[in-house]
């Protein structure tokens, strides 16, 4: 099949799935979930292809190991759709309604995006995530995944369609889009007949769709992300939150990349943070302001304030205001999770108040910046953008609205 | 100024818009009202110097009739200003808000947009109208206007700006993006400057702004509107909603291109609607089996469905179906606003929730998709994407979120 069949098919699969109740799409999504599960010999053997061809050709460990589909992962997406029956349908609901001073009736209604394509790296798991999370919202999705993973993610999809076919519903509602570097290309200049493109993965890879696409796309999952410990922090409460926000997982987008520390407090606080850092295997890059704490903080220029170390890193930097402190954050952000540690809560509204960015945490980890426990059951990732979703998508942000106008013959004077 | 050093101001402008209250907001639209209201002998003249070179370029009549400042639109623009004071703050709204089980406090706040280019044509009024929007939802405006508006324009936000200071307020808030074409380049490429890009004009603009840029565009205006008359409707009913929703106005986009009628009630109604709106100068392109009814009807083919005549036009077919409604409808509507005429619910049902648009209508002219009728007070534009902002855009349309979390220390398991 062409892309543009491929795509086709998957618009008049949307049109037949924007007309489902929720209890067509849950039933088809046990369905999926057991289907998976009856073919998880299948899917094992087909990552295991994956992972002996990606060790010949030189993938890094982490790589490998994000393309591992371990038990856990495994059970994971079978879970996961499970999980996903249980959740309220956001289509069909009634965001506002109102009725015009001629009696017009006006109603903004919860319809579907449509056709949703996704544009992920090497987690084979997230080829199930995202199809159940489209389908759930009646969208039908085209999912392109990784070369390095395609075994892996052709055996999941197969699945998946078994299980829509056992709930009769069209099999063109999750396709996996294939072929060389050209097909996302295809994807991405697929307007009219892909309503939205999300990226998932790196930095590298966000940036190629969006500068590439014609079709609108949702940004997700880049945070540099930073913690200021004000001046009238309780410091011992800014160490536990800064332990927890960038160790607790260092390869997520909600960690923390940047300790901000008032000058006021740093003689209490950078002494104990740099100790139990430096035990926990935390490498500190510093300004020479906070080199002058510990002979364990490494330098840090310009580019270790810019990177998003998804690692047992963190840069650190003493500033002299909120001001500052703000200003720094203004510079680096990418607009993800933004944390002030205080007891002042002048402070606090000001950093709330001026820091643009999709969180922004008082006395909190940016942890917590997650759809999961946000309790929004489900996620397709995190937005960095502005329009139409910011922050942890669930299934209401893959959602679009119409306006239902039902009226007695009126007409406009 | 380069272009990277006004979009740079701009964004300076806008971190110190998003912190202010309403009430100077409002006294800023009042003063630029009053500025504005003051500088007519200005605007009026440097608006004659370009309908002066219009006319020595050749410009159509309909162009000169969209580029003419006529007292009414003139004051219109002071009116929409002073209007603009008297509506509600979308900024700082608390859409929704809720506490996780560890005693986490989340709420979602309405925040502005941050920078709003706007790319429109020859009305030099879009001009005050966009600034005022902008300004009242916290956003700072780069205003990209027709170079056959600029003498006008310039005037405008000479005066805008004017108003700016009086109030206190930076006046890179607003500005006209001069230059050539390679000014409306910058302009779209300018990710991390701009927010998003909001073209509005005609098909051509919009289509060349959407491929050409990398900053986020909401697509606006482009409408393709048909009207179906089931073989259930109230034939007279139809009757005046179709010639109010072709003729009442006919340069807008939520006006009628195409018109379908059912085969049962073809015989009844076709002979009354041709006569009526020949009568009234509408030309009609219809099919064979429309042009039985009449030899005034002109034939139509494939490129008369296609097209949103925005005149006195109007493209006509029998259908033996609702199916065939909504297949015709599928097949050539652009996502603005789809009316049907019926006294059948069943009908009814199935229409508004198959047909996919910004606007679904039952027994109700399309004219009313406008955010004035709709009771918005303002508005910037109707969006036919599904991203962020569908149909009627009001000004918390102009605004994105941002996650407010606050604990007491919580961190995540």
């Amino acid at each position: 099949m062409t892309f543009a069949e491929l795509a086709q098919a998957a618009k008049e699969a949307a049109v037949e799935l924007a007309g489902l109740n929720r209890g067509r799409k849950d039933a088809a999504l046990l369905a999926m979930a057991d289907a998976l599960y009856a073919a998880r010999s299948d899917v094992v053997a087909a990552n295991g292809r994956d992972i002996a061809a990606g060790r010949d050709n030189g993938l890094s460990e982490a790589l490998i190991d994000r393309l591992t589909l371990t038990q856990a992962r495994f059970d994971g997406m079978v879970d996961g759709l499970r999980a996903l029956a249980a959740l309220p349908d956001p289509v069909g609901d009634v965001v506002r309604g109102w009725t015009l001073a001629n009696g017009v009736r006006v109603r903004q209604v919860r319809v579907p995006l449509g056709v949703v394509g996704i544009v992920y790296e090497s987690r084979p798991n997230v080829t199930a995530d995202a199809a159940g999370i489209c389908l759930k919202a009646g969208n039908a999705a085209l999912l392109r995944g990784s070369s390095s993973a395609l075994e892996s993610n052709r055996a999941i999809v197969a699945a998946l369609r078994r299980g829509l076919a056992v709930a009769d519903l069209p099999e063109a509602a999750v396709q996996l889009v294939e072929g060389g570097r050209e097909a996302t290309g295809e994807l991405m200049r697929a307007r009219g007949l892909v309503d939205v493109l999300i990226p998932r993965g790196g930095a590298g890879l966000i940036k190629a769709v969006v500068e590439g696409s014609t079709v609108p796309v949702i940004e997700t999952g880049s945070g540099n992300c930073h913690l200021y410990v004000d001046a009238a922090a309780d410091w011992r409460m800014a160490l536990d939150i800064l332990v927890n926000a960038k160790t607790q997982r260092v390869s997520v987008c909600n960690a923390v990349e940047t300790l901000l520390v008032h000058a006021d407090i740093a003689d209490q606080f950078l002494p104990a943070a740099i100790a139990r850092l430096t035990d926990l295997g935390v490498t500190i890059h510093g300004t020479p302001r906070v080199g002058e704490y510990s002979a364990k903080v490494v330098p840090a220029g310009e580019r270790e304030f810019e990177e998003e170390y998804l690692s047992m890193d963190l840069a650190a930097d003493i500033v002299d205001s909120i001001d500052a402190a703000i200003a720094h954050i203004r510079r680096y952000s990418t607009g993800h999770s933004e944390t002030i540690v205080t007891q002042d809560r002048a402070a606090a509204d000001r950093f709330t108040a001026e820091v643009d960015a999709a969180a922004v945490l008082v006395n909190a980890s940016s942890r917590f910046v997650d759809g999961g426990e946000f309790g929004f059951g489900a996620e397709i990732g995190i937005s960095t953008q502005k329009l139409h979703a910011r922050g942890p998508m669930g299934l209401p942000e893959m959602t679009s609205f119409k306006y239902v106008v039902e009226g007695e013959g009126q007409v406009r004077e």
